[in-house]
């Protein structure tokens, strides 16, 4: 018997248990997010290059599609844990930039993972606009194949 | 009208002209990457950092995932492309390594595209078995929000 939802007891938040609709799957599955994203921790043992500096590949979390790869030091990587937004170093500016402070074009992160070397980080973002300063949905619109300029979008 | 396919003239190749079957589409795009694959070309204005290198990024052609992290120099990008299978070079072996070489999961080339500052790779390939020497289907299957290891599959 399925209860009332004011009076669903804790338990039966397992999905295996309690057969969501599919609109509640969606709240679910955003929540899960939103909750994850709160108790995001930096691991200790992550492993910067000799310029104190860690790869990020940024892909869009819903696609799957890989818009573009900077480089965050321990600070920026603990500023983009803490705002929710991704914080970078300029290697040529040599200074912190966040993604889309001007242009509007932001990230918000939804996870961070990092490999197996802990030398490299993935974060899964939903992108604002395009990536690209170009306007390119993502600074990956060239190939090695193709004419070159037909993927900008 | 649709003429007999022996007997198809080269202008019905186009997919807005010609409508093809499911079937018929799944070949002509198998054929298409083939294709193009054929024609890769390296551009000549790639940047390599000060010890010759650009990252490149390994993503699953089909899924979308993020499989790897890598380097390459000029001379494994070279073989990469020849050859249609990933190398990189080892920076802590300061030696070439083809992905698979020993294990066998090796990464069939589908297409390689830079990104707008030229010094990025993003590699699309057809992944065999685990991409991740420990065995997990990609190598980042730790995340800054859940319990770790979970993603490891």
């Amino acid at each position: 018997m399925k209860p009332a939802s004011f009076e669903r007891p804790v338990f039966y938040f397992s999905p295996s248990a309690y057969p969501a609709s599919p609109r509640q799957t969606v709240l679910w599955t955003f929540f899960a997010v939103y909750v994850k994203t709160f108790f995001m921790r930096i691991p200790d043992n992550l492993k910067y290059d000799d310029k104190g500096l860690i790869p990020a590949v940024i892909q869009d979390w819903k696609t799957g599609e890989v818009l573009m790869v900077a480089y965050m030091n321990a600070e920026s990587v603990r500023r983009t844990v803490e705002t929710g937004l991704t914080w970078f170093w300029s290697r040529s500016r040599q200074k912190f930039w966040q993604k889309g402070e001007t242009s509007g074009h932001v990230q918000r992160v939804k996870d961070v993972l990092y490999d197996c070397d802990q030398d490299t980080l993935l974060v899964k973002v939903d992108q604002t606009g395009p990536a690209c300063h170009t306007g390119a949905r993502s600074c990956f619109f060239r190939s090695f194949s193709g004419a070159g300029e037909e993927k900008k979008s």
